[in-house]
């Protein structure tokens, strides 16, 4: 399996992306990873990797680019400036059946990477426009799809139709559900309530629901995304976005409030024996994409965005999403199901 | 200070309404509360009250309501047949200068609050629908308002305009912050981002920020709801909503999560005694709806929320926040800022 890695983008540095991608490769023995950015300086990284993740290096290529895509880039600025960055040359390689590679991960501006993805790889056949899409952790050890997460504001029904369609794919593909249960977002579970966008995308999806595509449970709100009752949430981006890092804000308070909490009740070392530990496993469950990985779906092939904020640990972590989704084919399947709609 | 409760409303039933205001008027002595609902009912509730709050019940006054508004009412039928309900009744009083009330609570459905209390209450000059606001718990022993929560829908650029001007005279009145930050909830912080509603309303804010009724600081993104860096945060109402009930689904999930993970770390005896009330604590801190109560603002008059999931605390807390808005005239200091604005 080969895999292409954008090291110029994320809050901290191509140190921390080279290092996920170390782990990842140095764990998975028939794994090649291209590192796209300025040669010389993937180079200096790769000699300062500590054993046991320099044994990997021979599996990590360097592939020149000039420069990094910069964050407060908008789409059509990409479009017009960026062709030398390392995103951009990293999407056009996995454009070009040549090179073989099997996905893309960055974690760098999105707006860019839709650009970049839609014109490197064009979109699967029927679909308009990429989504973006994470699992969400929820109760009962289960997990749930929500999308869209920023790709598209202000989403026509149609679109929103799409969404669910490409978020019942993957639940099905990746994660083996066999009939993956899906609801539009609105703010009420009753038909009155809602934008007329979504009350639209529900008729819809009522008539897809009964094809037995997937099973469609209408509407739901914010909280149900936590339920375990559902695989995936439909939303336009703008909202999703908003519920995502939200989310995200709130786990970080609630984390610390608990650690704060229990540290002043606690003595030092019984606290971090016991709050310690628990706390850091549940700072990982909680942080969905920053351990994760975004899908960018509806593509021809497979694009993973790694979180801005994620360190060495969460880049590794989006490299797996990326490479379970090459194992199942995600693109291939999801062409499949878009064939079969009625 | 004379406030009119309906009964009727909520998840858990008129007892735990009634021990909520029971419990606010044992606390209040100068509190005089109108029970609005089916008298006999009102009456067989307020004779099972235990001590000490049956001490209260001279100051708990039953008014005689048919009937409750049924939860998946919509506004339009709230309006045509829901004259007789408690809720209508309890509005109708409010806007009835004689009855001399000073404000209403109601645990009811959202949308025939909403529709009454336009109705029997009218808006303040210059705005044309009330928005739901409520305090959400922040880092920093700090607070933001949030709104819209859901009143409107497809809100167009002028309404997220009224939301700021509405929420920051909130805060500056209810809880004397002299400058309020104010954002408006975005997919991005850079200007090029977001649906073009919220970049026209960006635009007249910056206007507004200028004159120094307040202090706009232009976009932010979910997260930074908790960050305690602002007082307001602006966006539609399916937004907030969202944002709302997933912050509230995903808080019920965490502390279960936590509780699970140290009771299953600790003896039952030291669970109890570490984790639980620092988890119960922890528990209200972060569900803002059930125990802040939300409120409706341009009004004329003081109107509040109660979570329909509220048991008897969260009511009590509902009727506190009517009294501190009561205690700062409200609409009196919304109608000011209003005419203050350029």
């Amino acid at each position: 399996m080969r895999i292409a890695v954008d090291v110029m983008g994320g809050d901290h540095g191509s140190r921390a992306i080279i290092h996920g991608a170390a782990r990842a490769a140095q764990e998975y023995p028939e794994l090649v990873l291209e590192l796209y950015g300025p040669r010389r300086h993937v180079l200096a990284e790769l000699s300062r990797l500590p054993q046991p993740l320099a044994a990997a290096t021979s599996r990590l290529i360097p592939c020149d680019a000039a420069d990094g895509v910069p964050a407060e880039a908008t789409a059509a600025w990409a479009l017009r400036h960026g062709r030398t960055t390392s995103m951009a040359c990293m999407l056009e390689a996995l454009g070009d059946s040549r090179r073989r590679l099997d996905a893309a991960v960055s974690a760098g501006n999105t707006a860019a990477m839709v650009a970049f993805s839609r014109r490197a790889l064009g979109m699967l056949p029927g679909i308009k426009r990429p989504a973006i899409s994470t699992a969400i952790p929820a109760r009962r050890q289960r997990q749930c799809y929500l999308l869209d997460l920023g790709a598209n504001v202000d989403s026509p029904a149609q679109r929103l139709v799409d969404f669910a369609v490409l978020g019942a794919a993957m639940a099905q593909s990746v994660d083996g559900v066999r009939m993956p249960r899906v609801a539009l977002l609105n703010v009420g579970a009753e038909a009155t309530k809602g934008s007329s966008r979504v009350r639209q995308a529900d008729a819809v999806l009522r008539g897809h629901g009964a094809a037995g595509v997937f099973d469609y449970r209408g509407y739901a709100e914010g909280g149900d995304l936590y339920s375990g009752a559902l695989d995936v949430m439909v939303c336009d981006g703008f909202v999703g976005n908003a519920v995502l890092k939200s989310s995200e804000g709130l786990a970080g308070m609630l984390v610390e409030r608990v650690q704060n909490a229990f540290e002043s009740r606690l003595s030092g070392r019984l606290a971090s024996l016991l709050a310690r530990p628990v706390l850091r496993r549940l700072k990982q469950e909680l942080d969905p994409v920053r351990y994760n990985g975004a899908s960018l779906l509806g593509l021809s092939r497979i694009v993973v965005k790694s979180h801005g904020g994620a360190h060495a640990e969460g880049f590794y972590y989006a490299i797996r999403r990326a490479m379970q989704e090459v194992e199942h084919d995600l693109p291939g399947r999801l062409a499949q199901r878009w064939q079969a709609m009625p």
